[in-house]
């Protein structure tokens, strides 16, 4: 199988957390890097937008992922932070996609459903998956990289179900069927 | 004085509206063109961003205009359309910010006051306004594009303003002083 490199995003325009992992054999997954773009409250939006934009577009050059993964974001406390948000969401998003990558999104209940198995797992428990599941000494700091981290193996983990079900359904389309955990 | 040509946005991802025009001698307002950027509900996020940017990118190119006026969006119905239209406003300042104009941003009451010397109109007092002051024979279609021709020029009104202003306060700093209407 071959390897798989993944950008995941947390989306922010304060902060915007990255994390990039890779998917090799038998679904072993590798931390290769994380951190944050951090923009200032006081510089002009459009020149905050730029340096998330162009960051995003450095990081896929020099990490070549294959994928990008994206939060989405459905709830926020109000439409005003629905908006600044939204702002530097739009521009990850065309970064992943200028960049010629697939981009994906996944909710933030799809994101803990596939790092912990449980749908309304609470932070503290997202970022001790993340660290157990990508062998690190200690928990990814800050929180939003950590975060951009658990996006990136729901991909791979999500991703990997998607695969086994396009197969599955192959070998229904030629007269196998998944029966009791195995084909028949 | 020399003529200032202003691309005026209003954001929405489905539909985004945007209005060229220019300020000349005198102050006076010479309608350039208007449209629309629509994008498909069925295509994938990433690719209805990229042909906001790419196609504002383009007007950018063509017509050249030195500020890109884009109206503030403060309140929505709810938090999901907050996000989905921020996305879009996001893009369309990274936009006007790569092709290395000004970005400018007004808030709706400010386009209103400035279109109409009255911050509480209403959407057809502005666009009678606004074809009115383009000498328009009848009023821009869509509202989007009338809208985006309401913020340029509000940008155009506003920033006359600032000038005056901003010549004002070089007077002051030389010793001159703004009385009854004229410098002393």
């Amino acid at each position: 199988m071959e390897v798989m490199r993944i950008l995941g995003v947390d989306p922010g325009l304060a902060r915007l957390g990255f994390g990039i992992i890779e998917r090799g054999p038998g679904d072993s997954l590798r931390h290769v890097a994380h951190g944050c773009i951090e923009t200032e409250a006081d510089a002009p939006l459009p020149e905050r937008l730029q340096r998330i934009f162009h960051r995003l577009t450095e990081l896929c050059r020099e990490h070549q992922p294959s994928v990008m993964a994206v939060e989405e974001l459905f709830f926020s406390r109000n439409t005003t932070t629905a908006f600044t948000v939204g702002q530097a969401r739009g521009v990850a998003l065309l970064a992943g996609a200028e960049a010629g990558i697939a981009v994906m999104e996944y909710t933030p209940m799809q994101v803990k459903q596939a790092v912990t198995g449980y749908g309304r797992a609470d932070k503290r428990q997202i970022q001790d998956m993340v660290r157990i599941l990508l062998r690190l000494s200690s928990a990814p700091k800050p929180d939003d990289a950590a975060d951009a981290l658990a996006v990136a193996i729901a991909h791979a983990h999500t991703g990997r179900l998607g695969e086994l079900e396009a197969r599955l359904a192959a070998k229904n389309r030629t007269g196998w069927v998944w029966e009791r955990g195995r084909f028949r």
